[in-house]
């Protein structure tokens, strides 16, 4: 392994952690840059720069073509993909597979049945990994989603077939409401959406997104590295992670059963590398399969933090056919825990992102904390990319400890000349439900951290203004 | 203990890692400066700012009416020594008690119990630890000296009471021996200490310097945090420590007797406080008590990275009377493997201080690497102080994920513009012995490792020649 020469076709923090990574284990990391960024952070971790010419993604880091000449120009023998791009993409995977250059992530069959929804929950089902309880396809009449919903139990969810985006669905919590709602969801669907199919499904009250870690090796060694919880989120998409689940707790039958339902997940399609297995847990503590994402994922470092587990120096040896640091799932084991803010050039009450251009960034930590970023004085934000710029991560002897640690992490963080969602973070840190750990999916949406932003930014405005006639007046004497 | 306000009668590395801990737990960390220390780092990390008058240690670090005299004009609630200077002072942490300050440390008469080195030996045998086996006071005859030797084994050391510094002993692997040297060694120690008088004491073969970490609240519970191997030492001074110990290795039942007698140490003397129980051990991995610090060691890191515990922050919550982050033995577990390296400003081959000012300075690590130090580029190292000016920890899923992350982790330390360490690091972490774990604290006396370093610094020293001359050849054509 030692001496190859690896592509990393990425960028920002994920393309730091993958050289730094491939550096350590003795490989060549190369790096990309496009003539849409101007001084790439992540270059300065690389060994060496290649060129990826184009002005966007499509023309750069999609460009399947266009990186397979790199590939033959610069003698590459491997290709880390990151987490979005072509990170799950089968065709660049078999395209790699064909000209002998190692895919640093699972092989295409498991990359293809995950990848897509219908067949990833095909497979879960027939390995008896539970997936959401609904019908298999369009529910013609009042009668056929009252049999269902009685076999399935409440509430279930009347959903539109063309629907999407979390409209035209409603929750019915008794037969009656089904009877009641039937045709009013019909008619919504009819107007929002042109169709007025319906789909019954079981409505899983206040979620929990509970994903598991997978590590296996190209030998059918599948392990699991513990599960996180991703329940903090807005627009669908997780801004904190946390590891362990403080929802599972102390619960370690439980803990053992996901994890170990995550596992025959990943056997299910002989999966070979890291990758994650996401489930949705309802208040009862009864999990079904989402998907499984079949690569690096964003907030793997809160599982490294509690497992001492190098999980992409891991991902790499096993995609080199090296074996993984551990013989037996007993040697991995939770010390302490973890938690991750995302923090993105966003505006924190808004929540949309905010590109610009860094003017100041200054870091006063704690001991304890991992900051995984690609900030720098005058780098700037540009709309073209993720907005997320830095994950800041803490570990503690307990939940109470690593909280304690990030949020004094979060007052040292100085990132001037953009917005960011720091101050959502410090609201959301130092709020009751979040502190004692009660959150499901819903959080953002029902507790609204973004108000108590607005509010303080008002009264700051307020107090400014203030300022401003004081000193006017003070002036004018 | 929220606002309390600490001084930090410290400077340096070990300085930040307090500030740190301070500001994390909510209290005002203090910092000092003092005459002959231009812009110290530790200041960066410190809330406020107070001056220590005074161009030497003895008038200022170390002068006890001119420290309480700052903690009455500041208002100071509790006061952080760190390790060295008046860490270990019973006066000192005396004196504070009187005007109810609160000394981060243990009590005063643990202090004392511990400080002298008889006294201690003393208590520890009341408790029932083993002490390295010798003769209670001077031996005044052959006959009794191999009296002695017969009871306790060989081989014994003969010993110049007077002596000192490795001079002026013998040992003596059986009686015949005994009776050849004895006259001979009373001979050495008469010409070289002024008198003859002579100790028989236990000659430990190849011996392991082991220690274990102890955390103690002031309610009686006393823990251990497991033990440190620190035998790569020079001068008597440790330069690479790891956790847990590759001398111990599997052998659990040993780390348990050991970790337990250093918890019957501690209790001994009502140990309250963060301390250190330090042993020899033999290759028969029978193992003697040598002494307690009792105060934070250079070396904690390696502790808090394979535990968990923030050792620190429990120091500071034990002297205010708050509960530890856990609240059984039980709760403390290892993961992992950790190495630290003393970054020192001294002569890789002579092992000699070498101060002078940093001209520049630069860190690439891999993930998994903390680096307490207080570099910062045009900082210039004085030869006041102790020449270490930073700890290269790694941690690993294992011993050797962490030395291959330490390895890595040097390559990408550039220290420019003084002598360092950095080259003797190099080699040793290179040296099979080392790699295997095979060392004893007679590591850098027989393995030398500071002669390859001389050696590749020849041969640089000779290719710049060549180089000189063939370049001086070009020239003249």
């Amino acid at each position: 392994m030692k001496g190859k020469r690896v592509l990393i076709i990425n960028r920002g923090e994920i393309a730091i952690r993958v050289a730094k990574a491939l550096n350590e284990l003795g490989l060549v990391s190369v790096g990309v840059w496009t003539d849409n960024e101007t001084e790439p952070p992540h270059l300065e971790f690389c060994q060496e720069w290649v060129h990826l010419a184009g002005n966007n993604n499509k023309e750069t880091y999609l460009d399947i073509p266009k990186i397979m000449k790199l590939i033959d120009d610069y003698k590459i023998d491997g290709v880390h993909p990151g987490y979005g791009f072509l990170s799950e993409n089968r065709e660049f995977s078999e395209a790699l597979a064909k000209k002998g250059v190692t895919f640093i992530g699972p092989n295409p069959t498991a990359v293809y049945k995950m990848g897509a929804k219908d067949i990833s929950k095909q497979v879960a089902k027939e390995a008896g990994v539970p997936v959401v309880p609904g019908s298999t396809g369009e529910v013609p009449s009042v009668e056929e989603a009252i049999k269902l919903a009685n076999d399935m139990g409440y509430p279930i969810l009347l959903k539109a077939v063309a629907g999407g985006g979390g409209k035209g669905m409603r929750p019915c919590y008794s037969e009656e409401e089904i009877k009641a709602n039937f045709a009013a969801v019909q008619r919504e669907a009819l107007s929002g959406f042109g169709y007025a199919g319906l789909l019954v499904e079981k409505y899983i009250l206040n979620p929990h997104h509970i994903e598991v870690q997978i590590l296996a090796d190209k030998k059918g060694n599948v392990f699991h590295v513990f599960e996180r919880e991703c329940s903090v989120q807005r627009r669908h998409q997780k801004i904190i992670e946390e590891a362990p689940s403080p929802f599972i707790g102390t619960d370690e039958a439980l803990r053992k059963s996901i994890c170990e339902t995550a596992v025959k997940c990943a056997k299910a399609v002989n999966y070979d590398s890291a990758g994650t297995v996401e489930f949705i847990m309802g208040e009862d503590k009864k999990f079904y399969f989402l998907e499984m994402n079949t690569r690096i994922q964003v907030e793997h470092p809160i599982t490294e933090e509690i497992t001492g587990v190098d999980l992409v120096a891991n991902m790499i040896k096993a995609a080199f056919g090296e074996p993984l640091d551990f013989k037996t799932q007993d040697d991995i084991k939770i010390q302490g825990h973890a938690i991750e803010l995302r923090i993105c050039a966003e505006d924190p009450i808004s929540m949309l992102p905010a590109p610009g251009k860094i003017v100041g960034f200054e870091t006063t930590f704690p001991q304890g904390i991992r900051f995984d970023h690609c900030i720098y004085p005058k780098f700037t934000i540009t709309p073209d990319f993720d907005p997320m710029i830095g994950k800041l991560i803490a570990k503690g002897f307990n939940r109470e400890v690593a909280l304690r640690k990030v949020k004094s992490a979060l007052d040292g963080l100085i990132i001037d000349g953009i917005k960011t969602n720091i101050a959502l973070h410090r609201v959301i840190l130092n709020e009751e439900n979040f502190v004692k750990g009660h959150y499901s999916t819903n959080y953002i949406g029902t507790v609204k951290p973004q108000e108590k932003v607005a509010a303080k930014e008002d009264i700051k405005a307020f107090m400014l203004k203030v300022a401003a006639i004081e000193l006017n007046q003070a002036g004018g004497n």
